[in-house]
């Protein structure tokens, strides 16, 4: 079963000693080889449970390895008698130091992700799927305003139905998971899963397309998908099933379709400044950047503070009428009585999200949640009870914890209240910072004589006393101010690294320094191949992947565009501004 | 590659041809491989794209074929030009001459359900979408309210992971969809679509568990499953994908665990009584029938009057520590400080509700909606117009239409307005009868001047003239009047056709008179099995399967059990009254 990767993993190993040996070859083309290997390998582990090892090194020395790193791991871990690990409260890195393990920690710790047996897929804890059902409550009422309707097609898709548009299926096929077997029986034509939808859905729409009545068709569905990646996998970033809503409408005109592209593009950046607190700049993809199949895409694309990255947030393309050629969704043309095709949308937002809210939100203490998405907005904890406090006293102050917590869900704030006996003050406030409640509330007998109560805002550590007798209004009036002071912090951070340039050497410069750049570019994909080259780095250590386009702005710089394009050797005249840099 | 079914297919043809030539086989029984036979070939040709022909055959009389009966029909159906069918509006037979068909031309004609070409999957357009969306946001709040969360676990499954449980597995291995290649690379193991997700669930809630604090764990997701069935697939009823909810909880004892499942029971009931109109019997099921791998299963049963079957409407199972103990959730007991184990429960809740919705409901003009699960709960038409009619009329009829209907939104009411002018009032009387929207409003000149709107009641054709000036007061009230007499009407259906008795003659003539039976039986496997086989109705034609228990009522009659089991030579006493019935 295991023979195909174990030929791969032998030709890649090929490829890096090759490399290795050779002094031309570039750093990054090195790593890039080892990665691959490293994938291969991995993608061996997973399928056959056990290490790849050489044709020439698997009856060699089977027992003289050393304990893997894993191991050790394992056995420094504190254990419980029943094998099951007991891991630390707190993060036990810093986000600048080390952000990968600060992501893994984060994730696991906030009880956002739980591992699972099959690589690249992730079990979404309630805690992170919260999130996600706030964003769908908030998207589905926008599209439904209009005029979408939600419906659910198959997941599985036909050979002949996937493979009909061939620019589309170019960019999906390496990644399609094909299901070959049902029970004990070998099916005689595999069948696909879906990647996306566009090759499930229009054959449908073919049919209910007859008429320019019959258009516009506005649908949505929120479903799973899968992409069988073979890059490293990351919670939320990349998975190989991950969850989103994909819209499909067709219209009997362009201008239609190509308005509702944007409206939509409005939707998905509320979502980021609405709720999630984070600024976005909207804008189109490049040629090279679009969907494949598409007239064209536009984007939401948010800024990474800590390592300077983009990352795109969600996208609309416009289709055209390439599908709805290859699809024969056509009507009759009213005045002219001419065949005509409608003209397409589709549009996407993923379970991405809440990664870049993980990554762009969080701190050295944990996640730190955007209050409209939190699903407990605040935590109400009795404090100060020691050996001298009375029965009587500790009665009051769990009352008054349950009162306020009541109170505050009568004003449509989402509390609770943690009355645990057997954990501490200082563990519970750990707990939720780590978690990320955007308010934590202290109530002690001090707090109690004086009708208040002390809140902790998780994002900048601020204490406030608030008067119990208006909780009620300032509470929801603090949680709205905590999502401004939020995103005026990231938008902070990213104007501070959003520069412009027309020089490439400034460009590099600026990339290493954590920014993204506004730069004069002529559009064409082999000129941003040339910026990509020319902006890695292949030192060694250091080496960094080049920029792309993350998008070009709709809104552009308010002055005339430079008369040559970014590349110094380009001899097109530049188009746009288009926003560059080192990107998820 | 499709040798393997090739080989099954001879295989049962070779079943079939020996029970022909055998005089002493049942004609239940020849049915029965006839049917496999044609499921198999039904595969071949999925598979394959082409029909299957017997290894001899092959070579043989390739061009002397009929033209088949599909090429026919198609020949006669009206057709475009550009060769799209078109279909006529209304249902062409009725529910009583042949409900097979009558249900294939409702679901298609009325807009829930579009083929696709993967077998046993199906399109569900928001028509039907609509409902499963009532169904959902009803369940969630209910759910939500007993502590409940939403989650989401992989659709992937790892072999091992799968395979852990072995009762439960034996029951959901043969219909288990496997994939096996990525891109073009083969997988070295094969991973599984779940069927259902304890495999996938368990092995976290083992994580998750460490005492009895962290119980109860209460989890639920709305997902689709896969469970490839090759039986013939009916559209909501059989489906090989499928959406559902489904519920995983973990208490620390028995008690808080079986209580739970009973308070789901409740909102399963719900469902079915509160919003789809549906009078259901609660229930546990019998040894025979529960859940593999589950202590007990209970189930609330629904009756299609048109044919007298049962149908299971959702399962609530209590699965006592089989699963924990299987995949080590387990906790130290606070007082003992013994290793306990988890006490679990699953409950499950799939869109083949719609489909009990629409047989149930649905008659010879179409679908039938029930009014709180309607997406459009009334529809007003301008009638009446004529050459004779003037343009300011017109356009105060249009006028009132729109303000009726935005009057009706305001008063809580789904209402839409439907102003084409291109489909006479005719048409859309048929079109939105067919649809199953609850209450069509006509507003004509003369309701105009009797500042009056006629109503017509979809589900009994009634119609009633309604003052403008009191709709949003009656409208509402005038849907909850039709709910509550379609549930009365079906529940008078169901209680004329549930019967009692003790004679197993009696009990066969009732179940060909369309009746579920109350009876007193052992609650044995093999007894079940028995009546069963005593029920199967075998002379050709008329060949009707056979009785199985639906439930065991919570609700026992109110009177003392008689000494014997249903089954004359039964020599067990009889544990209590089993509802028994043909079943879907």
């Amino acid at each position: 079963m295991s023979t195909e990767i174990e030929k791969q993993i032998e030709e890649q190993g090929g490829i890096v000693r090759t490399l290795k040996a050779d002094k031309s070859a570039t750093e990054v083309a090195k790593k890039e080889a080892i990665e691959k290997l490293l994938a291969l390998k991995l993608a061996y582990k997973e399928a056959t449970g056990k290490d790849y090892a050489a044709p020439g090194a698997r009856q060699q020395k089977p027992k003289q390895e050393k304990p893997k790193k894993e191991e050790k791991k394992q056995q420094q871990q504190p254990k419980k008698e029943d094998g099951k690990k007991q891991s630390k409260l707190g993060i036990e890195t810093s986000k600048d130091e080390n952000y990968s393990e600060w992501y893994s920690q984060v994730i696991t710790k906030a009880e956002m992700i739980e591992y699972y047996d099959v690589s690249g897929c992730y079990v979404l804890r309630p805690w992170s799927y919260a999130v996600w059902e706030s964003i769908q409550a908030w998207f589905d009422k926008g599209i439904k305003k209009l005029g979408v309707k939600n419906c659910y097609f198959p997941m599985f898709v036909s050979h002949a139905a996937l493979e009909r548009e061939k620019t589309h299926i170019a960019d999906f096929a390496p990644e399609v998971a094909w299901v070959t077997r049902a029970g004990s029986s070998e099916m005689a034509e595999p069948i696909a899963i879906r990647p996306t939808s566009e090759t499930v859905m229009y054959p449908s729409y073919k049919k209910w397309v007859q008429s320019h009545r019959d258009l516009p068709i506005k649908l949505n569905q929120w479903c799973n998908v899968v992409r069988w990646e073979f890059k490293h996998p990351t919670p939320f970033l990349r998975t190989r099933e991950f969850l989103w809503q994909e819209g499909h409408t067709a219209f009997s005109n362009a201008k239609d379709a190509e308005a509702e592209v944007f409206q939509i593009l409005d939707l998905y950046a509320g979502i980021y400044t609405d709720l999630l607190a984070i600024p976005v700049v909207k804008g189109r993809k490049s040629e090279k950047e679009k969907f494949a199949g598409g007239d064209f895409t536009t984007t939401v694309e948010a800024y990474v503070p800590c390592n300077g990255r983009g990352i795109q947030g969600a996208t609309s393309h416009h289709l055209g009428q390439n599908f709805s050629k290859m699809f024969d969704i056509s009507f009759e043309e009213p005045t002219s009585g001419e065949k005509a095709f409608a003209w397409q949308n589709s549009w996407g937002l993923s379970t991405r999200t809440i990664g870049a809210m993980i990554m762009i939100h969080g701190d050295d203490n944990g996640l730190v949640l955007p209050p409209r998405v939190a699903s407990i907005q605040t935590i109400v904890i009795p404090v100060g009870i020691t050996a001298q406090t009375s029965d009587e006293q500790k009665a009051k102050l769990t009352e008054t914890v349950e009162t306020i917590t009541a109170r505050l869900v009568d004003a449509g704030v989402r509390a609770e209240s943690d009355l645990r006996d057997n954990y501490s003050p200082g563990w519970k406030f750990n707990h939720w910072e780590l978690k990320g409640v955007p308010i934590r509330f202290e109530l002690g007998p001090k707090d109690l004589a004086a009708d208040q109560v002390t809140a902790v805002i998780r994002f900048n550590g601020q204490k406030k006393a608030l008067p119990l007798a208006r909780l009620a209004d300032e509470v929801p009036a603090l949680l709205d101010d905590i999502h401004k002071q939020m995103y005026n912090k990231v938008l902070a951070a990213r104007d501070a690294h959003l520069k412009k340039t027309t020089c490439i050497e400034e460009f590099k410069r600026m990339l290493d320094d954590k920014c993204i750049i506004l730069a004069p570019f002529c559009g064409l994909p082999d000129c941003e191949e040339e910026i990509k080259k020319a902006s890695t780095r292949e030192d060694g250590e250091g080496a960094q992947m080049g920029a792309k386009t993350l998008c070009i702005p709709l809104e552009q710089p308010d002055e005339p565009l430079p008369a040559k394009c970014l590349y110094p050797t380009c001899t097109h005249a530049p188009k746009f501004f288009a926003l560059f840099g080192r990107s998820y």
